[in-house]
């Protein structure tokens, strides 16, 4: 598939009626915007038929048009510029209706995570994490709002805990360099992959740590250096890297952690409680009289 | 609703037959377990059938079991303390199963936020945004990852711009004290709502400034000093909030507002992208022979 | 003194001659402008002789003019709001010259800090630092930057360091939840004294950790909870805290850490020298062709 | 001079006595570590006595030893690595009364900054930042706590403020994107010198916006892209960069420029009151009765 996948339909040419000849065409040269058009779409852009399309998905190979497309946005997983999905977009979402249109795409992509996420992978990561030494949790780029978000949580059941990020002041990598065998790494990381968060993870991996990886599937560049993978689909809306489905499954992964300490983090809030309370920190609830 | 809920029900004991009595009973008494219980539990904790508690909803006046429980759980909205959050955890989520149960619950929050949210509210947040001359974002406590992400996005189309963060060196109030006519306050809060939160908003709408509210109803604290309210489900899983809803909403906020400056984002994702690649800020898409 | 000055210069009324009783009136009811004036500016203010306020001071018991002045200094040490300050600050800087003023005066502080600041302290505190299990430091407001100066080589130095910082997640007090005997808590902490930061060090205190202060004198209000004080002249500059004598004792304290761990960093620093190459944190030297 | 001054010493060889060429080869071949010897301990290292270390630095053409001695510090100014500071620093402050050496060393500095710096600069400087549109702070590594304090008390003054900083989320470049004619941009930049704030001053220059560098000398490499030049000494204490004196001279600078926009400040800073007394943000002076 994927790259082979141009190969293929360009190969293919020789076999192909004229109206199928120009949606090849289209798609080798414009498979970027061909992933995200409808059949119906992808016929007028070429001057064919929405059907004629749909039999080309099946004379290469596909089980109808969906899966082609698929495939294409596949292909171009983590290949596309930001500016090259602006351009895009109104292919995928047009301009009305917006909203209702992300937040289906929203609940499509936690759908399929739910499919795909892989039990086995995050009980063994739940153990890891519930026995290391020190834990380190590390998100770059918008991924860091999924790393504030997990820290947030996890400071009040741990306290051998450390948020790594980048500052004025620190590079990443001296904050991980004392890193060890007996820590967890938790390094969080979405398309289009931070460098740095690639490195890091690597050097993690290389002290001995147990690194557990929140990513979006088997090939992100970070999969070779995890003992556990947690894959979560984040694909694109637009030029917004949609970390909807991350955020849901690190919501699972706080639960999970939490009901095993359940008997020390009661505990925890119970004092936090009287903290927030004598810092006015939450608003109190009114007598509802409503 | 709510609070008379629990004295309508103390009301009718009279009317009620023995078993029917012990369920009111417990729900008075217990109302933040007995919100998270199926009928079952909730008979097998007060040792009668499962239909004596379904016929138990209707004789009070429900339409059925879930809609009794929907109330009970609108009633604790904001009321839990953590720790009890964690005492309900078990009857709501059990020890099994978390991830599979988290990600229902994360997808039934978005599709009821779908349901819920005001179009017209969303267009008006919109072109405030969009004429704004400075906008402003906060988010405090777990919020504050949202209000981190929606500024990471922003940042790459507006130059008028301020994420409004607490720190060591600054107050919230110190950071908007300039904030006028003509701005765009954009406070994001959920329950258990920051006090500060919704302080600031408070005093943002008294200079004038436009206040679009992303929050979880329109009973949120924030709501009286909001032009704009954008609302989101957020109800908790156990411990933690769910800020999966309101994420997706974001997602959609930031497409929405990007689809009216393409050409201009278009234009600067260009001169970054050469940016991000002299910094190395991306790992660059490997030649695809997968 | 301090209080009672002004009571007594208020009692010594009937000694005084009619000159006199005028400035004595004008320091009762201005002090915090006479503290900066000269005697000549005084005097005009007045509408009395430079001489007669010497004569003055020398009159209600100091020994020359200069002393009063400094007594008044220190009754308003921390007693000025900082729009008093600014009115103060004429008389104390003018408007001319200000660089030269601010580098003497601050000369002047780092000279006092030495004379005043006590070495058994000094020595003390690192020893508690070197044998801590975990250390910690605090500092709010204007001391956030000397706790971010210190903890960016403490951070070279120790694996066990935190540094406490408010943030729009995070509360101080949930930082420091989980302190204990044998960690050890440095606050910093100047006039205005930040209130959390006295807080969190009456908490520090109650956990059985090692508390070593950074503040300036031993009637600050974290004072009774510190186990060593390290004192240094703050006096501020007109409206600005001036926090160079505190930045050169925490010099001192970075340096003489060092000293001791001297094998550790040196292996440190070749590593990081590797790491600061890789990702061109520093500018490289030229060849030195000058 | 520099590095002419060993190919100097190579050169004279012929024309040394053999203790001076003891001296000689030392010297060069140890640079780094006879900058900061005494004339003493020059001899006693290579075995001659501390007259003839004297009139070697006669021989070679300096005005005593403390003249070479200056200049072989000179040479290695931002050449030395962090480890190799560490190796220096017992030649230079030894293990005892680290507190009081280093405290002289933050005294000498300042004073050399008030013989040196530029009050042309200076007064261009601060109408330059009272005439900008957009003011832009940059401090990267150690420099960080600088250009925090310095945006600390601008940001009382200043609403058209920003502080850039790197974070894991945001890259430096992406801060100051949008920088233009008319703006203001501060980079602080001290030895060793951050490749990224030398790269962002560059960009700034080439903005058309005005540069006012707050650094070491006029060889720093920041220094032909700013229009103003604010040079504070800072040499190393040990592996420390003592920042002492940079620190004291923006505290002038806050000063200078409050001291110009004195009316505003007041109001700013009466409105504060109220907001730091609402949130309890500092100590209330105690009833003064010591």
């Amino acid at each position: 598939m994927t790259q082979d996948l141009l190969t293929k339909i360009s190969a293919m040419n020789g076999k192909l009626s004229k109206g199928q000849r120009l949606i090849a065409h289209y798609i080798v040269n414009h498979y970027e915007r061909a992933a995200f058009m409808t059949a119906q779409k992808l016929g007028a852009a070429v001057g064919v038929s929405e059907s004629t399309v749909v039999r080309f998905a099946y004379e290469i190979g596909f089980d109808g048009y969906p899966r082609l497309q698929r495939a294409l946005q596949e292909l171009i997983r983590n290949r596309l510029t930001s500016a090259q999905r602006m351009e895009v977009t109104s292919d995928q979402i047009g301009e009305s209706n917006i909203l209702q249109k992300v937040l289906s795409l929203d609940i499509e992509r936690i759908r399929r995570t739910a499919e795909s996420v892989n039990p086995e992978s995050f009980s063994a990561a739940v153990d890891a994490i519930l026995d290391a030494q020190e834990i380190y949790i590390l998100g770059i780029r918008s991924s860091a709002s999924l790393a504030n978000f997990l820290y947030f949580y996890f400071n009040h059941i741990f306290k051998n805990l450390r948020l790594v990020s980048a500052s004025s002041a620190s590079e990443v990598f001296e904050q991980i360099y004392h890193m060890g065998k007996g820590d967890v790494f938790i390094p969080i990381t979405f398309p289009r992959y931070s460098r740095r968060s690639i490195k890091a993870t690597e050097f993690a991996k290389s002290t001995g740590a147990h690194v557990i990886g929140i990513t979006d599937s088997d090939h992100s560049p970070i999969a070779p250096y995890c003992d556990n993978l947690l894959c979560a689909r984040s694909d694109m809306v637009s030029f917004v890297d949609s970390l909807v489905a991350p955020l849901s499954l690190i919501n699972a992964l706080i639960v999970a952690v939490g009901m095993r300490k359940r008997g020390e983090i009661f505990k925890t809030y119970q004092d936090l409680e009287n903290i927030w309370e004598e810092y006015d920190v939450y608003e109190k609830p009114q007598p509802t009289a409503q």
